[in-house]
C-alpha cells in the first residue's frame, strides 16, 4: 500500500471510554453522594458526541473545543436527570476532564512500540489538541506525533480533518493509513483519499451495548488488535 | 513560575544543525566529485534562514514551508558558487532533507526524560510539522507533542506563533516556557507573553562563528545545557 503513515482514532480505538470515564463518574457522584449508573451515565454521554460535533460541522455554530461540547452536553443531562443543584461547577469540571484520562487497550502499547519502527504514528481523534496531549502522556503511548480535529477547526468525518492530516505531515492522502473502531470514521477518511484498516472493539461500548463490527464494515484491512495490525502490516 | 509547558526551539537549541548539515553536505559533495569546505557552506545556508522567514513574516509574500525556503536559498547559494550544473535536483533533495535528519547535543535526552515527568514538553520550531516529526523521531526524543510555526502560517519572533501553541496546549502564554539558543526567539516568546529560559551553545555555528553568549541575553533563566535545565526547574 505503500502507507507511510498510520494515523490512529482514540476514543474507543485506543482507548476505553466507557471504563475510563464510568469509573471517574462513579467516584465523582460517590464524593456528591449521588446514587446513578456511572455505565449508563458514560454511554448517555457519548450518544450526544455526533450530533454535538455534527452542528459544528455543518455550520450551525461556530468551532467549538470538545471540552466545550462536552460541558454542554453534560448540562443537559444532569438538568435531564434533575442533577443540576447537586452537580456543581467543580464536579462538572472534573467530569469533563475524565475524558482526558483513559486507559488504553491492553493490545495498544506493545502494538504502537512495534508499528512504530516502520511508521510515522499519529493521533487523529476529534480530541482537542490539549486533550490529545495530556491523554496520550498520561497513558505513556508511543505517538511520534499529536494531529487533532482542531487543527483543521471542524470534526471527523469531514474530509478536510483527514486531508489536514495529510498534509502538515506531507504525504499524499493515500499514504496515510486511518486505524479506527467505527465505520463512519473509516468512511469519511476513504472519502478523503485515505486507505483505512478497521479495528473492532467489542467492548467499546461496555457490557451492554454493541459496537461497530467487522462484518458490516468496508476497509481495506480488518483486524481485532494493534497487535494484529502490527502482524499484518510488518509480515 | 507555574509552568505547564516548556517549549524548545529545535536547530541550534536542540539539534547540532552546523555538525549535522555539515557531514551530510560532505558526503554529498564526495558523491557528486565536488571539493567544497562543509562547514563554510552550511553557514553560509543558515545565513540565508532568518532573512528568508522574514519575507513571509512580514507578508512579502505568502506562507511557505521551510523546506521551500531551503530550497530557494540552496539554488541561490550554488548559484553564487558556480554550481549550479554540478549540483542536480536529486543532490539537491538530498541535501534539504539533510535538515529533517540532525543530531541531538548529548545534554538533551536525558535533559528531556528527567523534565516530562513534571512538564508538557513540545517542539516548537519555525521547521514544519512534517520536518519537526522525522527529526524528532529519527534521533528519539522524548517529545510529548511536535508544536511548528507552520500551524500559525508565519514563522518565529511573531507572537502569533507562541500564542497559537499556548492556545493549542489550552494554557495561558505565562504557563509557558520557550527554550532557546537564541536571543531573538526569547525576545519574540517574551513579547507574546511566556516566560523565557536561555541554553547557551557556545558551538551551534561550528569552531569559527561565534553564537550567542547568556551575557548579552534578556532571559527569566539561564542555563549551559538541557540537563542544568532539569537541575533548575525540578529542584
Amino acid at each position: 500500500m505503500d502507507t507511510e503513515v498510520l494515523a490512529f482514532d482514540i476514543f474507543g480505538t485506543t482507548v476505553d471510554w466507557y471504563t475510563g470515564v464510568a469509573e471517574q463518574a462513579r467516584e465523582i457522584f460517590a464524593d456528591l453522594g449521588i446514587d446513578a449508573d456511572p455505565g449508563g451515565f458514560a454511554l448517555d454521554w457519548r450518544d450526544r458526541y455526533l450530533p454535538s460535533m455534527a452542528r459544528v460541522r455543518e455550520h450551525e455554530r461556530d468551532w467549538a473545543y470538545l471540552d466545550t461540547l462536552h460541558r454542554e452536553s453534560l448540562d443537559d443531562i444532569l438538568a435531564e436527570r434533575g442533577l443540576s443543584d447537586a452537580v456543581g461547577e467543580a464536579a462538572r469540571a472534573r467530569l469533563v476532564h475524565a475524558w482526558h484520562r483513559l486507559p488504553a487497550w491492553n493490545d495498544v502499547a506493545e502494538g504502537l512500540a512495534r508499528l512504530r519502527s516502520r511508521y510515522v504514528l499519529a493521533a487523529l481523534s476529534n480530541g482537542g489538541f490539549a486533550l490529545l496531549t495530556h491523554l496520550v502522556k498520561a497513558a505513556a503511548l508511543p505517538f511520534d506525533c499529536i494531529l487533532s480535529a482542531e487543527l483543521a477547526q471542524t470534526y471527523k468525518p469531514d474530509a478536510k480533518v483527514y486531508r489536514t492530516a495529510a498534509s502538515l505531515l506531507d504525504v499524499a492522502p493515500s499514504r496515510v493509513l486511518m486505524v479506527a473502531a467505527h465505520g463512519w470514521d473509516l468512511e469519511g477518511a476513504a472519502a478523503a483519499g485515505l486507505r483505512t484498516a478497521f479495528v473492532e472493539r467489542p467492548r467499546e461500548k461496555g457490557p451492554h451495548r454493541a459496537a461497530d463490527q467487522a462484518a458490516g464494515i468496508t476497509a481495506d484491512l480488518k483486524v481485532d488488535s494493534f497487535t494484529a495490525l502490527a502482524d499484518a502490516l510488518l509480515s
